[in-house]
Parts: structure tokens; C-alpha cells; sequence
């Protein structure tokens, strides 16, 4: 285990292991800043190369640099993976108990003051500018246990499922950071099954999806798809992601088009951005997929997914936290560069900040499945929840928390922190 | 009819009526520069507003004369309506044969020279930054027509579609302007009805969407819906749109989330953006809807879709000419305001710069179809063109012009310019 001249708490999701990326503000500033998060602090990494901090970095010429004044993640991301390793190991060097640069910040007592700020103060932002949000469809048991409540488990994937990493795309305006609450939609649904005509009214079904979220580091030119064994190098890094979405809405527009409606009002992703590297321990094979594969999606280096403990909680307006699922984000039939290879495949252009979600994951077992229309059966048998309390769907007032850390190397654990999201009563309609 | 001191020829689509905008750069400036069309000029309104092009324009203060330094039109856009009618009439003023500024461009031998640039010496580029890309179905007699190949005409529509603004959201990097050529593109599809497995290669029905195209000039707040009384207010200006599909892979993937690769490769937009004040005096009634609409759908002021002449050509590579297609803009089910109100109606939040499409705009008899798959019948019917050539899709080498033209006021036309867009030989796989 690596130890750190700063304090970091046993079971931190921020050891040295990790140096997530992300974008904060706090009430010395108001303009947003880079930071990473090591233990409890956040280290200002603005005001960290503007007084020299990356002075010993080799490999980071002064252009490189200009990139931490910006106000999110993209031009850091854009100058590839090569550039995020070289940071990021950096970065933990001058953390570490014997770090070879104690002279940059843990003797440097004005810079620790100023750059070092408690995570506790500051305020988290998104932490880059999305272009385009793509969500996937690979979590293959939620794909089957979703089949099975609507069709029977003999037709429970679709006859395309195991070819095609079936996505869509989202609605990128409209995903928030963690912490952000939202308002109950309202929507078209149809007020019994079988009926013909729609009522307007608040969502009645809002559910969760439990999913992995990926940051595009460097893009593709339009008309030249990025080959899945290079795709590892356009990936910066990862968040926890909630999609949420408006399950009776989804129900009666998604023919023939997908869910529009029932996904645009809003998706929550984590703060902090992991990065590719801080997860490549913890690599692993996602599901076994049978049928022969195309070409372009074939990997010559497997293991492409990745194994993060994630645990879903309700928390009840009165503070009972209730965890209600725990999976992992290996339940993956495709792995992040199959989803790369197959969205570009026909000369899609990717660019830096694009997000793609891997789509909801789950397992089978109770206690296992992403989203509460699984775990519910589509709301017959609600959630028991402390205090007597039942959930068929989420209710106004909830909050659902998303956890993600893998397993510890050495003790250090690399983790997400949380994706929190409230919701909050119906929109007003005066 | 407006006539100007700068020769407009009869039948141009930037008559003074028009007023379009775009993005251009030039021989002499190869940084993008805010333009207007007049006539077959284009005017470098960058440098007009330098060098004082303005100072006769009343109603707009030097704060706003910023965003004519800007590479896209997304800040002139965010100033709204009311801004965008101050700087379009007094354009008009100033072109105009008995303009009441001629010291400002036609007796100032300069400014002249340096910004009225021919239009055959301008390079277009993308109008604005699209932050998200939605697609509607709005166009009732396209989804008609492919619902009767699909499913018969009894079932053609869908149950929702007289309820809901069916819309899917579309991939917004793709989106390219007029004249950019684009690869066909490969992908899965199945290799004859029935099959069970895919096959890989380059598409086979590659067709096309006539479409109109319509930009945000000023959003909303998430959780704030856009009432539709007051969605006129959000709307820059429109272009005309072909959203290329490729048909077989289409049918493949959509099932369960809709179209995904068959539509990520490329959507063509004209390069000039007709204000929404241009085209007032074309606006009308859309197709009658026989279902009672949901309040949020209702319009206090109707009429609120555009009298928009379009006519597709497919050119061979030999340069012969084949009008396909003529019907206009006004076959649409649902509005724009209404498009507006339902998108957001979950809280959903536009932004400047957002691209929202009619989706297919068609007749019902031939040659008034905004696609080749009605056209042909899914391919059954080939289309059949000069020189004994035939077609059930596209094939490589084709060029797909649209051109968009509203009915004359006064002998002046408000017209888009052309959509073009060739397809090449498919994405090479070496």
C-alpha cells in the first residue's frame, strides 16, 4: 500500500491508487477549476500548476499545462492517454509518504493552504462538456430480466441482442452531477393496459438504471472508425451514471423510435472522473457472449470490462437508507472498446467529452438488478423498506444513491464516491 | 417587391425578403466569419460590423455588436427574437435601392470591396454549434406510407402517433453542412428476410430523409418547460435537412431502442438559416389531427407550421439531373411550437444552438415522397432515370440535392440555397 504524507482514511475511495479528475468550485472561487481528490481534500490543480507544481513533471511541456485553466475536463482529456498517465503518476508521486518532491507541496506550507481545499467545501461540477450522450444496451441480464416481464424468458432477448451492441442516443443537456435534484416529469401514459388514449400527468413509474458512464479522451474523424483494438486508447475514464427514466411514459412512445420522453429529463452522473488507467487492475472478461462475433468487434486483447463493486440505496425522505441492489460492472456483454468499435463503425465521429453509458446493470438474484422495474416485477412486488415503508417505483422525496469502488490492491481502493440524486415533486404546471 | 442597389437576380433565394445567416470563410480569411446572404453575395458581416457597419442600427448596443466576432452563430442566436428582427431589418434597410444609410455600404467604395464577396468564392461551414440533435416524426404522411409496407394500411400508424410528437434523439457530431461527401457506411444487417444472423458489409439500401431543420435561439431551465404559446420566442431559424438512413442495417438494430448506427454517419443541413421572422409570411395550417390533443399541445395562435416549397434531385455521376421528388414543408402533423412544447414538457432543457428536425416530410402520391423507401416501394418500384439508369436506393456516386423555396411576396422568394450531399464509395476497410 502506498502511503500518503496527507491523512487518507482506510477505506477511502480516493487513495493513491486512484487521482480521480473532476470540477469544483468553493467559496474562495466561483469560477470552476480542475481538481483531483485524494483522501478527503480536493487538490486545486489550477492553482497548483500556476505556482509551479508541475515544475518537476517531465514529459509536461508549458502548452501541456495551459489545459488546467480551463473549466472542465476536455482539453486535459484531449491530450491523451500517454498525457493522463504521465499526470496522474506524477501526482501520486507528490503524495506519497517518500515522495522524491517534498519541496512542491507537502513542505510548501502557502501552496498546501491554497491548493489543498477539504472535499467537504467544495462544490462539484460537471466535470466535462458533454457533446454527445450515447447509452448503451449491453447489460445482457437486465436485457433478460426486462424481456422476460415483457415477453416470457423463451423471447426474453431480442434476435439481435448478442450481435449487436444495441444503443441509442441520449439526451446530452440534460445530464447533471451528483447532488443535482430533480423535478417528477410529467408525460403521456395510458391510464390502464389496453387502453387506446393517453392521459397527462406526473410519471407514475420513475425508476432507476444502475450504470457505468465513459468520458471519449481523443475523437475519430468522420468517416474513419476507430478499430476496437485501438479503441483503449480513446477512453479517458469512467463515472457512476443514473439513467433515470419514466417507465409508463416509455411505455407508450417508445414505438417505433425508443424512449425519448421517458430518459430527456435528466441523467446523473458521478463527479469524479477515474481514470482508465486507475481501473486497469481491475480489468476483467464481461459475460460470455455465444454466437460468433462480426470482425470489427472481435478483440484481440480481452478483458475489456471492468470489475467495480456497486451497490444502489433509497433513502427515504425521513434518512432510512435502504440499499436495495448490489452487482457488479463486469455483468457486461460488451466490452467498452466493442461499444467504441461498433458506434464508429459507420464512420461516426466520437469527440473528447462524448459520454456512453454502458447501460443498466444487473444480476439476476433479488438484490442484484439495476433498476426497480426488475427488482419490483414491473411494480407488483413493491420494495420493503425500513419503517414499514414500500416502493413499486420511486417516490417524490427519495434520494438514490449510487456507489462504485473496486477491490483493493495492496488496501488502496480505487472508488467513485457516490451519485446522489433526489427527486423532488412533480414540475409545477401554473 | 424590395429592390436593392446590389443586383439581385430574378428568382434568387436571397431576395431582401430572406436575410439568411451563416458561417463562411474565404481566400483572404480562413477563420470562420458570420455572413448574410443578398443576392449572389455574400456580406462578411464581421468586418461589416468593424468598421461601423452598425452605427446606424438602432437597438443594439456594442455589447451585442460581440457576437458578429464569434465562429458560429450560436451567440447571435442566444440574443433572441427581437434582436434577430432589429439586425435583419436593418440589413434589409441597408441594401435596400432607396436605403435611407447609403454613406454605410452602397456609397462606401471600401467596405464594399472588403466585405460583399461573391457567393461562388465563399466556403460554407456548420451555421452553429449543435449541442443536442432531435428527430421528430412529424411528417404524417411519411409514417403512413412505411407504416402500409411495413404492417398494411389498417395498422399503418402506430397508436400513439396522433397523441405523441414521436422523436428520437439524433447524433449531433455527424451533422454536416451542405456539400461534405460522406462514405456509405458498413454495418450488420441480415443478408434476407428471415435470416436469423448477420451478415457484415457495406450498406445496400442507403436512402435518404427530406426534412426541414429548425435551430434554438434561447433555451430553458432544466425542470422548466417551454409553454407552447411561447415557443415561437425559442426558434433561431430553419435549413433544410436530409437525415441519410441506411435502411438495412435500420431494420436490423432498432428493436427495442430505435435507430442507432443507421442514422450516426452523416445528416446534411443547407448552410443558410432563414430566420423565423423570414418565413411569417409563409406560415400555415398542417395536417388536421383528429384526435383531442392534450392541453401542453394546445396552440392558442395556430398555423404554426411553414408553406415550404422542396424539391429533391438525385444526380448521377455523369451529371444527369432527376427531380425525384416536389412537395412541401407544411405536411406535418405536429407544429413547431408544439415540437418545442413536447420536448420539453418533462423538464427536458433546450439549448442555443439545438437542432431539432421535422423527420420525413412526404405527400402521398408519387414523386411528392421524402424518401426513396417510399418511393420504391421498400425497393420493389426502382426509381427510373436518365440515360435508362434505375435506382431502389443510392448508390455510390450520387448526389442527393434539396432545395427549399417559400412562395413569392411581392416577386421576392425566401428560399434556403441547396442541401447537397454525395455519397462515396463505402468506408475503405484496409
Amino acid at each position: 500500500m502506498t502511503k500518503s504524507w496527507l491523512s487518507i482514511p482506510s477505506g477511502s475511495h480516493f487513495s493513491l491508487a486512484n487521482i480521480p479528475f473532476g470540477i469544483i468550485t468553493h467559496s474562495r472561487f466561483q469560477v470552476p477549476r480542475i481538481a483531483v481528490a485524494v483522501g478527503e481534500h480536493a487538490l486545486d490543480v489550477n492553482t497548483f500548476a500556476q505556482k509551479g507544481g508541475f515544475s518537476k513533471c517531465a514529459g509536461l511541456d508549458s502548452s501541456a499545462l495551459k489545459v488546467f485553466t480551463e473549466q472542465s475536463l476536455n482539453a486535459f482529456a484531449a491530450l491523451g492517454r500517454s498525457h493522463h498517465r504521465t499526470v496522474r503518476n506524477y501526482l501520486r508521486d507528490v503524495f506519497r509518504a517518500d515522495t522524491p518532491y517534498p519541496e512542491v507541496l507537502q513542505a510548501n506550507e502557502g501552496l498546501k493552504n491554497e491548493a489543498l481545499i477539504p472535499l467537504s467545501e467544495v462544490q462539484n461540477h460537471l466535470p466535462l462538456t458533454i457533446g454527445d450522450y450515447t447509452d448503451f444496451f449491453a447489460g445482457r441480464n437486465h436485457a433478460h430480466n426486462v424481456g422476460t416481464l415483457f415477453r416470457g424468458p423463451a423471447n426474453a432477448l431480442n434476435p439481435n441482442y448478442n450481435h449487436v451492441p444495441v444503443a441509442y442516443h441520449g439526451r446530452a443537456s440534460s445530464v447533471v452531477v451528483s447532488g443535482t435534484p430533480l423535478n417528477r416529469p410529467w408525460g403521456q401514459v395510458l391510464p390502464a393496459p389496453g387502453a387506446t388514449t393517453p392521459v397527462f400527468k406526473p410519471c407514475a413509474k420513475l425508476d432507476i438504471e444502475l450504470e457505468l458512464g465513459m468520458f471519449i479522451s481523443r475523437g475519430n474523424k468522420l468517416g474513419q472508425p476507430i478499430n476496437v483494438d485501438d479503441a483503449e486508447g480513446h477512453i479517458f475514464g469512467y463515472v457512476l451514471m443514473n439513467d433515470w427514466s419514466a417507465r409508463d411514459v416509455q411505455q407508450w412512445e417508445y414505438v417505433p423510435l425508443g424512449p425519448f420522453n421517458a430518459k430527456n429529463f435528466g441523467t446523473t452522473i458521478s463527479a469524479w472522473v477515474v481514470l482508465a488507467d486507475a481501473l486497469e487492475p481491475f480489468k476483467t472478461a464481461g459475460l460470455t457472449n455465444e454466437v460468433e462475433l462480426q470482425d470489427y468487434l472481435k478483440e484481440t486483447k480481452k478483458d475489456n470490462v471492468v470489475d467495480i463493486n456497486l451497490e444502489v440505496a433509497l433513502i427515504t425522505e425521513n434518512g432510512d437508507e435502504n440499499v436495495i441492489s448490489k452487482t457488479s460492472s463486469k455483468n457486461l456483454l460488451w466490452s467498452w472498446p466493442q461499444m467504441v468499435a461498433h458506434h464508429s463503425i459507420t464512420g461516426c465521429n466520437l469527440r473528447t467529452g462524448d459520454l456512453l453509458g454502458s447501460g443498466t446493470i444487473s444480476g439476476f438474484e433479488a438484490g442484484t438488478q439495476g433498476s426497480i422495474l426488475e427488482q419490483t416485477l414491473g411494480g407488483k412486488t413493491p420494495l420493503e423498506l425500513k419503517g414499514g415503508e414500500k416502493r413499486s417505483f420511486v417516490n417524490d422525496g427519495d434520494t438514490i444513491r449510487i456507489k462504485g469502488v473496486a477491490g483493493s490492491v495492496d488496501g488502496e481502493l480505487v472508488g467513485f464516491g457516490e451519485c446522489v440524486g433526489k427527486i423532488l415533486a412533480p414540475i409545477s404546471r401554473s
